[in-house]
């Protein structure tokens, strides 16, 4: 398995309108990404935002990045970013 | 749901011995915790390793703490740490 890991900082104001488009995102990538295991956003103590992403191959998680709904959604949830995502990368312990 | 990532750094030498305890305990986790949702261990590009885990509920995260699995286990896990693990505690956006 593949993880994913992705720290947001969220604009002043923004939390609502960021929360809507993840939880439409969350949806459609659980009702058309079998290969996506987990895709869910948190939030933490300090306000920022949390994505836990798990992937069964680097294939699923490539072909994640391309599908519609991703790439329709990432532009509008960037749009509410107050800095640049820290993403990790993650291989699983099997 | 409640979600927890957990970094930890490992003595060099120690990996397999923390590897080998960390399989044993996600076996045991994913065979008698329903409440517990995700628990797996990844290693990052870096050779730290992150747990992954959610919970239905924060009940079920007490409950896991207190399980016969878990305590054998922390100890053994503890002893290949290189330093103590920096643990973040989240909550869901449903």
């Amino acid at each position: 398995m593949i993880g994913v890991v992705v720290n947001l900082s969220i604009q002043e104001g923004k939390e609502a309108e960021f929360e809507q488009v993840a939880r439409d995102l969350m949806a459609k990538v659980k009702a058309s990404e079998p290969g996506c295991l987990t895709y869910q956003l948190y939030k933490s103590k300090d306000g920022s935002y949390v994505f836990l992403e798990e992937y069964a191959s680097q294939d699923d998680l490539d072909a994640h990045g391309k599908t519609e709904h991703y790439t329709a959604a990432a532009p509008k949830l960037g749009a509410c970013l107050a800095g640049a995502p820290q993403i990790t990368y993650l291989t699983s312990v099997d």
